[in-house]
């Protein structure tokens, strides 16, 4: 992938942002392809006559999901591949988002054939996709620590699913803020968005699951990056944990991004790497799970699976630039 | 409280740990009390002469719980009310704190008429006590924001409560480790003790909770004080929020050191007080509550609490130098 | 002073910022005033006519320094004392002003008389100021630590002053700021303001002492609050260290809020206490000294040291609500 | 380099160190190298044992300054070339070395021919050199930050060199102490080892000064990584910026690891890079300077200016594995 003849082109919109400016250093060091910044004052044309001038494969949208409803058709039109790190299009349920969002849905289209870029949970819908929503930071923590569960029908949804995860402050984004003073957050840890975080609806909506079996709580924490999710499950039936375990080795075969631990992680092993650490322990009656993942909220949770799936958009390995 | 003799005398035991250093220097502020070390090489009956001859009112045991069992009897057979800030007499169950302590209790006489002092749970039972158990710091945080609801019947205990929480690094103790040293803390969170933390036995002993029905994950947090908890419950019926609330108000009427928050607290609401802040939050269909508590591990989590235990047993105001 | 008749009466503006709200919970501790909040938005007219109509006895200034050059001089003509936290007051040769703040001094009038509040330099002039200027939290740091050898004559100041000091961030303001947002002060340490910030003359022009043998260089530190300096002077002969804390003794008796200390205190030392910790190490020839000073930028670099300025101002015990 | 036969191989002793851990993982990403851990239990024998047998071009000690002493000249013997990351052998003169690390010199011939191994000063006595002292961590920061001006004789000497520095807690090694342990450091700050850093040595030794002249202050940040040195001088001369730049470029040319800042550098700017990146601001009279430096202390300031010389002493290219 060293000829440059075969190197692709990636425009990136919004590198100002802790996401965008991550994303950019990884194209960077991806050896694949040459990123270009798409200016952010660039309206939807202006984005289109670019793409169409520079023949770009693909476009990063790290924008808010206003924008990206706005910009993405526009880039698509123009021929690229769209890879939208926003929440514009990860709720194919337009309701749901807008339910979720509050606001309406101006892209509405798209949705129909926008895929949830996950790769672990469905690698094959991605090559062929033309706009790849790119999962949120919490939802990728919890999602792939319950999918291979949910999937075997071994959680017992009606007990219901608590999800409490802890994020570092780069989730809550670049610009200033009361909330992101270091003398608000140093010495601090804090509960927000009880019961009405919009992260919720796009994990019940990739999971399959009921709102009303579904709790999750984030939390604010005094880092700059990462995030720890610890869930709550009854099993619907007492399993040894090695069944449990195979579920998600069937998922998450080694040598991938997601490994399966045997100690719960922390956000040291996982930061600055696109991981998710995984560990499951078991009550001592077999009957409840307490699953903990962590990942870095911007590799992982952003920039990273978002290069991992232009990788496998554009055909270049799957963990081209990520290790 | 000012006149001399009117004084009251204090020894501690165990000054160079964070609660015994906190404790340290609420009694010397408290204005009613006369604190002194009693050195922490002396056995039983090296602390026992020196009740003796000092004629201490009170011993303050910041020990480990295998010295607490040892010289708590000593300290109340020379003279002296005990409160232990250790575990050693939290669990009025033999054989339920062998197994959560992992040791024989040396003293189990003492457990028959040990108190757990929490005021706020039962005031009436602590002046007359000679022997009072300081709760634990991550169960005082979630006793006193559970104990309203269970008591009122409320908790649909068999849904299971699930109880996540997060404690600054001074819970960990003063002892230089690998766990404790900056750099493994620093930008980091971790879960630790899944399923098999002591403080667990401790909650659902004293809220009468069966295990099973029960979970309690601690977190390490990359602060020097302060335990967020975050609980999880199921109603047994949907009640308005006001019913919940006019619960805790009567268990915490207005005024004292537990406080009805509006909105969700956080570590800084609480550090350096003796408070514990609650807020509860229930999901739309009213089913289902957040019940978030807030407290400073080291003062109504350890040193305080104490000293609030030592103003009932003594007759000072309640109150007298924790505000 | 508990008797409500002899309680005195004192405003404050700007209780938004840190300082602010440091001085007014200090104040509400006092038990000798009765705090009031002066809206921030009043002009110098609405404040002056709150000053009569509530007849305060004080008015705390925590405002940028163009509005208490306004404020400050109705507040003083409607019957007031006025201590100003701002650095409007503090140096009095006008052009040095000026130059320094970048901006006309608009209450020239004042700089005669107005006495720049640093209890430990001149204790006399303050009882009778009736515009005390609150010293500056660096040079709070910087100036304790050095006039007892400079009034001594004991530092060669051709030789250069060199003072390298670091401040929490809480010195940088409430105001969100890309400087401030947690992100960008986490795991981070800088140098800033090199051979041109401001309090850089308030330091010379209260030392008497030449722009050209001083050098001032802040930092900022990745935490809440403190300040600690490290301060480097030639002496203008070997002397014996006994000499030179008899200096400091002489100038700080022990009792006092500035400690001679024996080993290099740290920011722990004083945080949320008014002390200035000093210490003092000679090289091995005697000739030259390193001297460090850790205050709370809060408290003794802002609202202590101004609480203390009104105890002196109004009658009460210098120490009063500062411990 | 990626040949299989043309790769070297690398034995490190002393992994378990911050310093040997962050080499470790240099080396794993290096590309022309493998790497083998040596016991650390491994005494002289044993290693140089192991160094035959496993046929290591290189040996990299990542140990105490008594254990170097003792393995260097085994490792070398057994046909390897030393890069030592201890103090060992970084101060030629022995009576120098004794006084600062307060014990005797037990490998004194090698001395006479250890090269210190600081490319950017003296690249050319790198690659034929069979033992390297890898720099100290400050003395790294300081020395890059000095030495263009005083080998060009712009430093007036005499007038005193003031090197004010703080570093990360990793610096202060692994080992858990009462003053590494999380709750010391966090919202801290200290200066220690004032006027007798074993580092001063090493900076006047390499940079030709005397003691007398220059002042060294460590200071401890709350971070994990990262130093930043703050030094004062004054000039032979009045200068313009231009030239002293001139100086600095001469030195360090475009492209290489020392980056000329046209602005202060902070800790972010260099972490986890092998940087030192350099700002230096005249007084207003042009007679003083105050230069700031910041480099990632375990990189630069260690394992990273260890492969730097392994890359010189074995024939790589100088910046393989460090971008």
């Amino acid at each position: 992938m060293n000829n440059y003849s075969q190197r692709r082109k990636a425009g990136i919109v919004g590198v100002s942002g802790y996401s965008g400016r991550e994303l950019l250093g990884l194209l960077e060091s991806h050896g694949g392809v040459d990123p270009m910044v798409i200016p952010r004052e660039h309206d939807a044309e202006a984005t289109a006559a670019m793409v169409k001038e520079h023949h770009f494969d693909v476009v990063f949208l790290a924008t808010p999901h206003e924008v990206s409803m706005d910009v993405a058709p526009a880039a698509i039109q123009a021929g690229a591949k769209v890879v939208d790190l926003s929440g514009a299009f990860r709720i194919k349920d337009r309701a749901v988002f807008e339910a979720a969002y509050k606001m309406p849905h101006t892209a509405p289209d798209q949705l129909a054939w926008a895929v949830y870029g996950m790769p672990e949970l469905d690698r094959a819908a991605i090559p062929g996709a033309f706009l790849v929503a790119n999962p949120g930071c919490y939802p990728t923590s919890v999602i792939l620590a319950l999918a291979p569960l949910i999937r075997a029908g071994l959680v017992d949804e009606g007990a219901g699913i608590i999800c409490d995860s802890a994020s570092g402050v780069s989730g809550a984004g670049h610009k200033p803020t009361a909330k992101t003073h270091f003398c608000a957050v140093q010495e601090n840890f804090s509960a927000y968005g009880i019961w009405d975080h919009r992260h919720a609806p796009e994990m019940t909506h990739t999971l399959g699951l009921a709102a009303e079996n579904f709790c999750f709580t984030p939390h604010l924490l005094p880092v700059e990056r990462g995030i720890l999710s610890t869930i709550y499950v009854r099993l619907t039936r007492a399993e040894p944990l090695e069944l449990l375990l195979a579920n998600y080795l069937a998922a998450y075969p080694s040598g991938g991004f997601v490994r399966l631990r045997d100690e719960a992680p922390d956000l040291h092993d996982v930061r600055h790497t696109n991981n998710c650490d995984i560990f499951i322990k078991l009550s001592s009656d077999g009957r409840r799970a307490v699953i903990v993942s962590a990942i870095d909220n911007l590799v992982k949770g952003a920039a990273g699976q978002a290069v991992q799936n232009m990788n496998l958009m554009l055909g270049f390995p799957e963990a081209q630039g990520l290790q």
